[in-house]
Protein backbone atom coordinates (compact mmCIF):
# COMPACT_ATOMS: atom_id res chain seq x y z
CA UNK A 1 0.00 0.00 0.00
CA UNK A 2 1.41 3.68 -0.84
CA UNK A 3 1.38 5.44 2.42
CA UNK A 4 0.60 8.67 1.33
CA UNK A 5 -3.17 7.62 1.39
CA UNK A 6 -5.80 6.48 3.50
CA UNK A 7 -6.52 2.76 3.16
CA UNK A 8 -9.75 3.61 2.19
CA UNK A 9 -8.73 5.96 -1.16
CA UNK A 10 -6.48 3.09 -2.19
CA UNK A 11 -9.09 0.46 -2.12
CA UNK A 12 -11.52 2.32 -3.97
CA UNK A 13 -9.50 4.21 -6.30
CA UNK A 14 -6.39 1.46 -6.62
CA UNK A 15 -7.18 1.32 -10.55
CA UNK A 16 -6.56 4.53 -11.34
CA UNK A 17 -3.27 4.91 -9.15
CA UNK A 18 -1.96 1.54 -10.22
CA UNK A 19 -0.80 -0.71 -12.96
CA UNK A 20 -3.24 -2.82 -13.47
CA UNK A 21 -3.39 -6.61 -12.62
CA UNK A 22 0.25 -6.80 -11.09
CA UNK A 23 0.87 -6.88 -7.56
CA UNK A 24 4.91 -7.62 -5.76
CA UNK A 25 5.57 -10.13 -3.39
CA UNK A 26 8.54 -9.95 -1.17
CA UNK A 27 10.06 -13.27 0.10
CA UNK A 28 11.81 -10.90 3.00
CA UNK A 29 14.63 -13.20 5.29
CA UNK A 30 15.92 -12.71 8.06
CA UNK A 31 19.31 -13.91 10.12
CA UNK A 32 19.56 -13.94 13.54
CA UNK A 33 21.33 -16.04 16.09
CA UNK A 34 21.72 -18.60 13.46
CA UNK A 35 17.63 -18.92 12.98
CA UNK A 36 16.43 -18.26 9.43
CA UNK A 37 12.98 -16.15 9.23
CA UNK A 38 10.49 -15.13 7.14
CA UNK A 39 9.00 -11.47 7.74
CA UNK A 40 5.06 -11.86 7.56
CA UNK A 41 2.08 -9.93 7.44
CA UNK A 42 -1.48 -10.63 9.25
CA UNK A 43 -4.58 -8.77 7.56
CA UNK A 44 -7.30 -7.87 9.51
CA UNK A 45 -10.66 -9.90 9.92
CA UNK A 46 -8.24 -12.88 8.34
CA UNK A 47 -6.83 -15.70 9.98
CA UNK A 48 -3.71 -16.38 7.19
CA UNK A 49 -0.60 -15.02 7.34
CA UNK A 50 0.85 -13.36 3.54
CA UNK A 51 3.53 -12.23 2.55
CA UNK A 52 4.19 -8.38 2.76
CA UNK A 53 3.25 -7.06 -0.91
CA UNK A 54 1.62 -4.22 -2.54
CA UNK A 55 1.30 -2.93 -5.90
CA UNK A 56 2.82 -0.83 -8.71
CA UNK A 57 2.36 2.92 -9.08
CA UNK A 58 0.97 3.88 -13.09
CA UNK A 59 4.38 5.93 -13.20
CA UNK A 60 6.97 3.79 -11.03
CA UNK A 61 9.68 1.19 -12.11
CA UNK A 62 8.68 -2.02 -10.97
CA UNK A 63 11.71 -2.56 -9.27
CA UNK A 64 11.51 0.96 -7.11
CA UNK A 65 7.85 -0.28 -6.04
CA UNK A 66 9.79 -3.64 -4.83
CA UNK A 67 12.41 -1.64 -3.13
CA UNK A 68 9.51 1.22 -1.87
CA UNK A 69 7.05 -2.11 -0.70
CA UNK A 70 10.38 -3.24 1.50
CA UNK A 71 10.65 0.13 2.93
CA UNK A 72 7.46 0.32 4.30
CA UNK A 73 7.78 -3.17 6.00
CA UNK A 74 11.13 -3.01 7.23
CA UNK A 75 12.32 0.46 7.50
CA UNK A 76 15.12 -0.73 5.92
CA UNK A 77 16.37 1.08 2.70
CA UNK A 78 19.05 0.36 0.05
CA UNK A 79 18.55 -3.30 0.77
CA UNK A 80 19.88 -5.89 -2.27
CA UNK A 81 16.43 -6.92 -3.24
CA UNK A 82 16.14 -9.70 -5.83
CA UNK A 83 13.48 -10.41 -8.46
CA UNK A 84 13.04 -14.07 -8.69
CA UNK A 85 10.11 -15.29 -10.55
CA UNK A 86 6.82 -14.26 -11.88
CA UNK A 87 4.18 -15.91 -10.79
CA UNK A 88 1.09 -15.86 -13.38
CA UNK A 89 -1.24 -18.98 -13.18
CA UNK A 90 -5.03 -17.99 -13.39
CA UNK A 91 -5.82 -19.43 -10.16
CA UNK A 92 -3.32 -18.08 -7.98
CA UNK A 93 -5.05 -15.63 -6.38
CA UNK A 94 -8.28 -16.15 -3.97
CA UNK A 95 -10.94 -13.85 -5.53
CA UNK A 96 -13.16 -14.90 -2.61
CA UNK A 97 -11.10 -13.65 -0.05
CA UNK A 98 -10.60 -10.51 -2.17
CA UNK A 99 -14.11 -9.85 -2.17
CA UNK A 100 -14.61 -10.42 1.87
CA UNK A 101 -11.87 -8.11 2.74
CA UNK A 102 -13.89 -5.90 0.77
CA UNK A 103 -17.15 -6.10 2.96
CA UNK A 104 -15.19 -6.29 6.10
CA UNK A 105 -13.65 -2.83 5.03
CA UNK A 106 -17.07 -1.67 4.35
CA UNK A 107 -15.90 -0.57 0.91
CA UNK A 108 -18.01 -0.70 -1.79
CA UNK A 109 -17.40 -2.73 -4.96
CA UNK A 110 -19.03 -4.46 -7.70
CA UNK A 111 -17.75 -7.38 -10.26
CA UNK A 112 -15.71 -4.86 -12.06
CA UNK A 113 -13.82 -3.75 -9.20
CA UNK A 114 -9.70 -4.05 -9.82
CA UNK A 115 -9.09 -5.95 -6.60
CA UNK A 116 -11.23 -8.55 -7.84
CA UNK A 117 -9.38 -9.09 -10.85
CA UNK A 118 -6.51 -11.43 -11.92
CA UNK A 119 -3.35 -10.09 -10.24
CA UNK A 120 0.21 -11.71 -11.44
CA UNK A 121 2.75 -11.06 -9.23
CA UNK A 122 6.38 -10.72 -9.12
CA UNK A 123 8.31 -11.90 -6.65
CA UNK A 124 11.29 -10.41 -5.09
CA UNK A 125 13.63 -11.82 -2.28
CA UNK A 126 16.12 -9.91 0.41
CA UNK A 127 18.31 -11.25 3.00
CA UNK A 128 18.24 -8.70 5.93
CA UNK A 129 20.28 -8.39 9.48
CA UNK A 130 16.79 -8.87 11.31
CA UNK A 131 18.13 -6.83 14.61
CA UNK A 132 18.69 -3.53 11.72
CA UNK A 133 14.52 -4.48 10.79
CA UNK A 134 11.92 -2.84 13.05
CA UNK A 135 8.58 -4.63 11.47
CA UNK A 136 5.84 -2.07 10.77
CA UNK A 137 2.21 -3.36 10.02
CA UNK A 138 0.27 -1.27 7.68
CA UNK A 139 -3.17 -0.24 8.45
CA UNK A 140 -4.77 -3.14 7.25
CA UNK A 141 -2.62 -5.24 9.22
CA UNK A 142 -2.96 -6.51 13.02
CA UNK A 143 0.39 -7.69 13.08
CA UNK A 144 3.93 -7.88 11.04
CA UNK A 145 6.42 -10.58 12.29
CA UNK A 146 9.59 -12.70 12.25
CA UNK A 147 8.23 -16.09 11.99
CA UNK A 148 10.97 -19.01 11.91
CA UNK A 149 11.00 -20.70 8.53
CA UNK A 150 9.52 -24.27 9.99
CA UNK A 151 6.85 -22.76 11.63
CA UNK A 152 5.05 -20.63 8.73
CA UNK A 153 1.50 -22.38 8.18
CA UNK A 154 -1.14 -22.20 5.25
CA UNK A 155 -0.62 -18.76 3.69
CA UNK A 156 -2.74 -16.84 1.75
CA UNK A 157 -3.27 -17.12 -1.91
CA UNK A 158 -0.04 -18.98 -3.55
CA UNK A 159 2.53 -17.45 -0.61
CA UNK A 160 3.60 -20.79 0.48
CA UNK A 161 4.72 -21.79 -3.13
CA UNK A 162 6.57 -17.91 -3.45
CA UNK A 163 8.04 -18.66 -0.24
CA UNK A 164 9.14 -21.87 -1.82
CA UNK A 165 10.55 -20.36 -4.77
CA UNK A 166 12.48 -17.75 -3.03
CA UNK A 167 14.22 -20.56 -0.82
CA UNK A 168 15.35 -22.65 -4.13
CA UNK A 169 16.55 -19.63 -5.54
CA UNK A 170 18.81 -18.65 -2.32
CA UNK A 171 19.94 -22.39 -2.04
CA UNK A 172 20.72 -22.36 -5.64
CA UNK A 173 22.81 -19.17 -5.51
CA UNK A 174 24.92 -20.19 -2.86
CA UNK A 175 26.61 -22.50 -5.06
CA UNK A 176 28.14 -19.52 -7.20
CA UNK A 177 27.43 -16.32 -5.04
CA UNK A 178 29.18 -15.14 -1.71
CA UNK A 179 26.78 -14.12 1.23
CA UNK A 180 27.39 -12.65 4.47
CA UNK A 181 28.16 -9.23 4.25
CA UNK A 182 25.54 -6.97 6.20
CA UNK A 183 24.57 -10.57 8.05
CA UNK A 184 27.63 -11.50 10.14
CA UNK A 185 29.32 -8.72 12.12
CA UNK A 186 31.77 -7.04 10.90
CA UNK A 187 34.76 -9.66 12.12
CA UNK A 188 33.87 -13.27 12.19
CA UNK A 189 34.74 -17.21 13.28
CA UNK A 190 34.80 -19.61 10.33
CA UNK A 191 31.92 -21.43 12.73
CA UNK A 192 29.54 -18.30 12.48
CA UNK A 193 29.88 -18.27 8.31
CA UNK A 194 29.45 -21.48 8.21
CA UNK A 195 26.43 -21.65 10.66
CA UNK A 196 25.17 -19.03 8.05
CA UNK A 197 26.00 -21.12 5.23
CA UNK A 198 23.96 -24.32 7.34
CA UNK A 199 20.83 -22.29 8.44
CA UNK A 200 20.02 -21.20 4.78
CA UNK A 201 20.60 -24.83 3.18
CA UNK A 202 19.04 -26.25 6.16
CA UNK A 203 22.07 -29.08 6.71
CA UNK A 204 25.06 -29.87 8.22
CA UNK A 205 28.57 -29.37 6.33
CA UNK A 206 31.52 -31.11 7.19
CA UNK A 207 33.61 -28.40 9.23
CA UNK A 208 37.10 -29.20 7.02
CA UNK A 209 35.51 -29.30 3.58
CA UNK A 210 33.19 -26.45 4.33
CA UNK A 211 36.36 -24.01 5.24
CA UNK A 212 38.77 -25.53 2.26
CA UNK A 213 36.18 -24.43 -0.14
CA UNK A 214 35.15 -20.95 1.05
CA UNK A 215 38.84 -20.21 1.89
CA UNK A 216 39.27 -21.23 -1.87
CA UNK A 217 37.00 -18.44 -2.91
CA UNK A 218 39.16 -15.47 -1.90
CA UNK A 219 36.96 -13.31 -0.51
CA UNK A 220 38.09 -13.90 2.98
CA UNK A 221 40.43 -11.92 4.99
CA UNK A 222 42.48 -12.82 8.61
CA UNK A 223 42.24 -10.07 10.59
CA UNK A 224 45.22 -11.47 12.65
CA UNK A 225 42.86 -11.39 15.89
CA UNK A 226 41.47 -13.94 17.46
CA UNK A 227 37.64 -14.22 19.44
CA UNK A 228 38.32 -14.49 23.42
CA UNK A 229 35.88 -15.42 25.79
CA UNK A 230 35.12 -18.63 24.86
CA UNK A 231 35.99 -21.87 26.87
CA UNK A 232 38.97 -23.76 25.51
CA UNK A 233 39.48 -22.20 22.34
CA UNK A 234 40.14 -18.70 20.56
CA UNK A 235 39.22 -18.72 17.06
CA UNK A 236 40.37 -16.54 14.21
CA UNK A 237 38.36 -13.61 13.07
CA UNK A 238 37.91 -12.70 9.72
CA UNK A 239 36.61 -10.20 7.69
CA UNK A 240 35.15 -10.08 4.10
CA UNK A 241 37.80 -8.70 1.30
CA UNK A 242 35.02 -6.01 0.35
CA UNK A 243 36.58 -5.66 -3.54
CA UNK A 244 36.93 -9.52 -3.56
CA UNK A 245 33.47 -10.08 -2.48
CA UNK A 246 32.23 -7.46 -5.03
CA UNK A 247 34.08 -8.73 -7.51
CA UNK A 248 32.39 -12.44 -6.61
CA UNK A 249 29.14 -11.01 -6.69
CA UNK A 250 29.35 -9.93 -10.35
CA UNK A 251 31.43 -12.99 -11.57
CA UNK A 252 30.35 -16.29 -9.23
CA UNK A 253 32.85 -17.54 -6.79
CA UNK A 254 34.47 -20.01 -9.18
CA UNK A 255 35.87 -19.74 -12.86
CA UNK A 256 33.48 -22.88 -13.82
CA UNK A 257 34.47 -22.27 -17.48
CA UNK B 1 -0.95 -12.58 -31.57
CA UNK B 2 -3.63 -15.49 -31.14
CA UNK B 3 -3.79 -16.90 -34.38
CA UNK B 4 -7.65 -17.26 -34.39
CA UNK B 5 -8.29 -14.03 -34.95
CA UNK B 6 -8.00 -11.30 -37.18
CA UNK B 7 -5.08 -8.96 -36.58
CA UNK B 8 -7.42 -6.42 -36.72
CA UNK B 9 -9.26 -7.99 -34.33
CA UNK B 10 -7.15 -8.58 -31.86
CA UNK B 11 -5.76 -4.90 -32.41
CA UNK B 12 -8.87 -3.59 -31.81
CA UNK B 13 -10.09 -6.00 -29.31
CA UNK B 14 -7.55 -6.60 -27.18
CA UNK B 15 -8.16 -5.02 -24.04
CA UNK B 16 -11.33 -7.43 -23.71
CA UNK B 17 -8.77 -10.45 -24.87
CA UNK B 18 -5.74 -9.83 -22.70
CA UNK B 19 -4.47 -9.28 -19.45
CA UNK B 20 -4.12 -5.60 -18.83
CA UNK B 21 -0.39 -4.20 -19.45
CA UNK B 22 1.51 -7.16 -19.96
CA UNK B 23 3.20 -8.92 -22.74
CA UNK B 24 5.48 -11.90 -22.97
CA UNK B 25 9.53 -11.91 -24.86
CA UNK B 26 10.35 -14.83 -26.33
CA UNK B 27 14.38 -15.17 -26.63
CA UNK B 28 14.63 -18.09 -29.14
CA UNK B 29 18.42 -19.64 -29.00
CA UNK B 30 19.74 -21.44 -32.13
CA UNK B 31 22.21 -23.96 -32.39
CA UNK B 32 23.11 -25.36 -35.68
CA UNK B 33 26.85 -25.83 -37.21
CA UNK B 34 28.63 -24.18 -34.03
CA UNK B 35 26.70 -21.09 -34.58
CA UNK B 36 24.65 -19.33 -32.05
CA UNK B 37 21.30 -17.93 -33.45
CA UNK B 38 18.39 -15.97 -32.21
CA UNK B 39 15.38 -15.48 -33.66
CA UNK B 40 14.24 -12.10 -34.66
CA UNK B 41 10.80 -10.51 -36.53
CA UNK B 42 10.47 -7.81 -38.52
CA UNK B 43 6.94 -6.19 -38.21
CA UNK B 44 5.59 -4.58 -41.50
CA UNK B 45 6.35 -0.43 -41.49
CA UNK B 46 8.84 -0.74 -39.64
CA UNK B 47 12.55 -0.83 -40.37
CA UNK B 48 13.53 -2.31 -36.41
CA UNK B 49 13.79 -5.82 -35.62
CA UNK B 50 12.20 -7.23 -32.47
CA UNK B 51 11.81 -10.59 -30.31
CA UNK B 52 9.09 -12.61 -31.21
CA UNK B 53 6.40 -11.79 -28.38
CA UNK B 54 2.31 -11.30 -27.22
CA UNK B 55 -0.07 -11.39 -25.08
CA UNK B 56 -1.31 -13.08 -22.74
CA UNK B 57 -5.16 -13.99 -22.84
CA UNK B 58 -7.40 -13.34 -19.36
CA UNK B 59 -7.63 -17.05 -19.08
CA UNK B 60 -4.43 -18.26 -19.60
CA UNK B 61 -1.35 -19.15 -17.34
CA UNK B 62 1.46 -17.26 -18.29
CA UNK B 63 3.38 -20.10 -18.36
CA UNK B 64 1.09 -21.47 -21.34
CA UNK B 65 1.08 -17.90 -23.15
CA UNK B 66 4.91 -18.32 -23.89
CA UNK B 67 4.49 -21.66 -24.93
CA UNK B 68 2.05 -21.03 -27.58
CA UNK B 69 3.87 -17.62 -29.04
CA UNK B 70 6.90 -19.87 -29.02
CA UNK B 71 4.64 -22.30 -30.78
CA UNK B 72 3.23 -19.84 -33.15
CA UNK B 73 6.46 -18.41 -34.19
CA UNK B 74 8.79 -21.71 -34.63
CA UNK B 75 6.09 -24.88 -34.83
CA UNK B 76 7.90 -26.02 -32.17
CA UNK B 77 5.98 -28.08 -29.32
CA UNK B 78 7.33 -29.29 -26.09
CA UNK B 79 10.15 -27.31 -25.63
CA UNK B 80 11.76 -26.43 -22.31
CA UNK B 81 11.84 -22.65 -22.40
CA UNK B 82 12.43 -20.44 -18.88
CA UNK B 83 11.58 -17.64 -17.31
CA UNK B 84 13.97 -15.20 -16.36
CA UNK B 85 13.33 -11.96 -15.75
CA UNK B 86 10.21 -9.19 -15.51
CA UNK B 87 11.03 -5.87 -17.16
CA UNK B 88 9.17 -3.05 -15.13
CA UNK B 89 10.91 0.32 -16.19
CA UNK B 90 8.14 2.85 -17.14
CA UNK B 91 10.26 3.91 -19.53
CA UNK B 92 10.95 0.48 -21.14
CA UNK B 93 8.03 0.33 -24.02
CA UNK B 94 7.93 3.09 -26.98
CA UNK B 95 4.22 4.35 -27.07
CA UNK B 96 4.69 6.48 -30.47
CA UNK B 97 5.88 3.50 -31.73
CA UNK B 98 2.81 1.63 -31.04
CA UNK B 99 0.99 4.84 -32.30
CA UNK B 100 2.17 4.82 -35.17
CA UNK B 101 1.76 1.14 -36.26
CA UNK B 102 -1.95 1.57 -35.15
CA UNK B 103 -1.96 4.62 -37.98
CA UNK B 104 0.00 2.51 -40.30
CA UNK B 105 -2.46 -0.47 -39.88
CA UNK B 106 -5.80 2.07 -40.30
CA UNK B 107 -7.16 1.15 -36.57
CA UNK B 108 -8.70 4.14 -35.14
CA UNK B 109 -7.61 4.43 -31.61
CA UNK B 110 -7.41 7.47 -28.92
CA UNK B 111 -5.42 7.56 -25.86
CA UNK B 112 -6.79 5.43 -23.69
CA UNK B 113 -6.15 2.44 -26.55
CA UNK B 114 -4.88 -0.59 -25.03
CA UNK B 115 -1.57 -0.78 -26.97
CA UNK B 116 -0.78 3.16 -26.05
CA UNK B 117 -0.90 2.02 -22.64
CA UNK B 118 2.32 1.28 -20.24
CA UNK B 119 3.54 -2.44 -20.73
CA UNK B 120 5.69 -4.67 -18.46
CA UNK B 121 7.04 -7.80 -19.97
CA UNK B 122 8.10 -11.34 -18.95
CA UNK B 123 11.42 -12.60 -20.67
CA UNK B 124 11.07 -16.22 -21.77
CA UNK B 125 14.18 -17.93 -23.24
CA UNK B 126 14.73 -21.06 -25.30
CA UNK B 127 17.59 -22.72 -26.66
CA UNK B 128 16.39 -24.84 -29.79
CA UNK B 129 17.76 -27.52 -32.49
CA UNK B 130 17.68 -24.37 -35.18
CA UNK B 131 17.25 -27.37 -37.67
CA UNK B 132 13.79 -28.31 -36.54
CA UNK B 133 12.35 -24.99 -36.58
CA UNK B 134 10.84 -23.37 -39.14
CA UNK B 135 10.19 -19.57 -38.49
CA UNK B 136 6.57 -18.29 -39.48
CA UNK B 137 6.19 -14.36 -39.59
CA UNK B 138 2.45 -13.40 -38.39
CA UNK B 139 0.26 -11.57 -40.49
CA UNK B 140 1.81 -8.16 -38.72
CA UNK B 141 5.25 -9.47 -39.43
CA UNK B 142 7.16 -9.38 -42.78
CA UNK B 143 9.88 -11.38 -41.82
CA UNK B 144 10.77 -13.73 -39.12
CA UNK B 145 14.56 -14.69 -39.68
CA UNK B 146 17.50 -16.35 -37.49
CA UNK B 147 19.95 -13.89 -37.03
CA UNK B 148 23.84 -14.19 -35.44
CA UNK B 149 24.22 -13.29 -32.49
CA UNK B 150 27.00 -10.88 -33.74
CA UNK B 151 24.55 -8.99 -36.34
CA UNK B 152 22.05 -7.95 -34.08
CA UNK B 153 21.13 -4.09 -34.73
CA UNK B 154 19.13 -2.17 -32.73
CA UNK B 155 15.87 -3.97 -31.76
CA UNK B 156 12.76 -2.07 -30.85
CA UNK B 157 11.46 -1.07 -27.56
CA UNK B 158 13.92 -2.68 -25.08
CA UNK B 159 14.83 -5.87 -26.84
CA UNK B 160 18.56 -5.69 -26.50
CA UNK B 161 18.17 -5.27 -23.27
CA UNK B 162 16.49 -8.71 -22.64
CA UNK B 163 18.37 -9.99 -25.07
CA UNK B 164 21.48 -9.39 -23.34
CA UNK B 165 20.26 -10.70 -19.71
CA UNK B 166 18.65 -13.78 -21.75
CA UNK B 167 22.28 -14.39 -22.83
CA UNK B 168 23.76 -13.72 -19.39
CA UNK B 169 21.40 -16.26 -17.55
CA UNK B 170 22.30 -19.14 -20.49
CA UNK B 171 25.82 -18.36 -19.62
CA UNK B 172 25.26 -17.92 -16.00
CA UNK B 173 23.20 -21.49 -16.11
CA UNK B 174 26.14 -23.16 -17.92
CA UNK B 175 28.14 -23.08 -14.34
CA UNK B 176 25.75 -25.40 -12.79
CA UNK B 177 23.31 -27.03 -15.42
CA UNK B 178 23.64 -29.53 -17.99
CA UNK B 179 23.34 -28.53 -21.95
CA UNK B 180 23.05 -30.24 -24.93
CA UNK B 181 20.02 -32.73 -25.05
CA UNK B 182 18.42 -31.62 -28.03
CA UNK B 183 20.69 -29.37 -29.67
CA UNK B 184 23.47 -32.21 -30.20
CA UNK B 185 23.06 -35.33 -32.57
CA UNK B 186 22.72 -38.38 -29.90
CA UNK B 187 25.91 -39.48 -30.70
CA UNK B 188 28.48 -36.77 -30.45
CA UNK B 189 32.33 -36.04 -30.27
CA UNK B 190 33.52 -34.42 -26.87
CA UNK B 191 35.01 -31.86 -29.92
CA UNK B 192 31.47 -30.84 -30.80
CA UNK B 193 30.14 -30.72 -27.58
CA UNK B 194 32.78 -28.37 -26.45
CA UNK B 195 32.35 -26.28 -29.39
CA UNK B 196 28.41 -25.89 -27.65
CA UNK B 197 29.67 -24.44 -25.11
CA UNK B 198 32.32 -22.20 -26.76
CA UNK B 199 29.85 -20.65 -29.25
CA UNK B 200 27.50 -20.25 -25.64
CA UNK B 201 30.26 -18.63 -23.52
CA UNK B 202 31.81 -16.50 -27.02
CA UNK B 203 35.02 -17.89 -25.99
CA UNK B 204 38.06 -20.88 -26.92
CA UNK B 205 38.38 -23.29 -23.71
CA UNK B 206 41.23 -25.20 -22.99
CA UNK B 207 40.25 -28.95 -24.09
CA UNK B 208 41.43 -31.10 -21.82
CA UNK B 209 40.31 -28.87 -18.73
CA UNK B 210 36.79 -28.92 -20.54
CA UNK B 211 37.44 -33.21 -20.84
CA UNK B 212 38.46 -33.00 -17.06
CA UNK B 213 35.38 -31.58 -16.29
CA UNK B 214 32.77 -32.24 -18.42
CA UNK B 215 33.77 -35.73 -17.76
CA UNK B 216 33.34 -35.11 -13.84
CA UNK B 217 29.60 -34.09 -14.28
CA UNK B 218 29.31 -37.73 -14.62
CA UNK B 219 26.43 -37.58 -17.64
CA UNK B 220 28.03 -38.64 -20.17
CA UNK B 221 28.58 -42.14 -21.60
CA UNK B 222 31.16 -43.93 -24.12
CA UNK B 223 29.08 -45.46 -26.94
CA UNK B 224 32.19 -47.57 -27.65
CA UNK B 225 32.15 -46.19 -31.06
CA UNK B 226 33.95 -43.60 -32.96
CA UNK B 227 33.69 -41.32 -35.80
CA UNK B 228 35.26 -42.52 -38.78
CA UNK B 229 35.63 -40.07 -42.04
CA UNK B 230 37.50 -37.77 -41.01
CA UNK B 231 41.29 -37.64 -41.68
CA UNK B 232 44.31 -38.48 -39.24
CA UNK B 233 41.58 -38.99 -36.27
CA UNK B 234 38.69 -41.27 -34.87
CA UNK B 235 37.34 -39.67 -32.06
CA UNK B 236 35.61 -41.08 -29.42
CA UNK B 237 31.45 -40.96 -29.51
CA UNK B 238 29.83 -39.93 -26.14
CA UNK B 239 25.98 -40.10 -25.48
CA UNK B 240 23.86 -38.42 -22.42
CA UNK B 241 23.36 -40.79 -19.64
CA UNK B 242 19.64 -39.13 -19.69
CA UNK B 243 18.72 -40.36 -16.32
CA UNK B 244 22.07 -38.50 -14.66
CA UNK B 245 21.28 -35.62 -17.45
CA UNK B 246 18.05 -35.26 -15.82
CA UNK B 247 19.41 -35.83 -12.12
CA UNK B 248 21.97 -33.31 -12.69
CA UNK B 249 18.84 -30.64 -14.08
CA UNK B 250 17.02 -30.99 -10.97
CA UNK B 251 19.93 -31.06 -8.56
CA UNK B 252 23.10 -29.20 -10.64
CA UNK B 253 25.89 -30.41 -11.87
CA UNK B 254 28.22 -30.55 -9.05
CA UNK B 255 27.60 -30.86 -5.17
CA UNK B 256 28.47 -27.39 -4.16
CA UNK B 257 27.58 -27.56 -0.34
Amino acid sequence: MDSNLSYQQVLKEGENLYHPGLSIDCVIFGFHKNELKVLLLKMKYSDKWALPGGFVLREENVEDAAARILEARTGLEQIFLKQFHLFGDTRRSDSGFNREFLEQHGIPYDKDHWLLQRFVTVGYYALVNFANAVPRPDPLSEACEWKDLQQVSLLRHDHNQILDKALETLRQELRYQPIGYNLLPKKFTMRELQKLYETILGKKLDRRNFMRKVLSYGILKKTGEVRTGAAHTSPQLYTFDLARYKQALQEGLQKVW
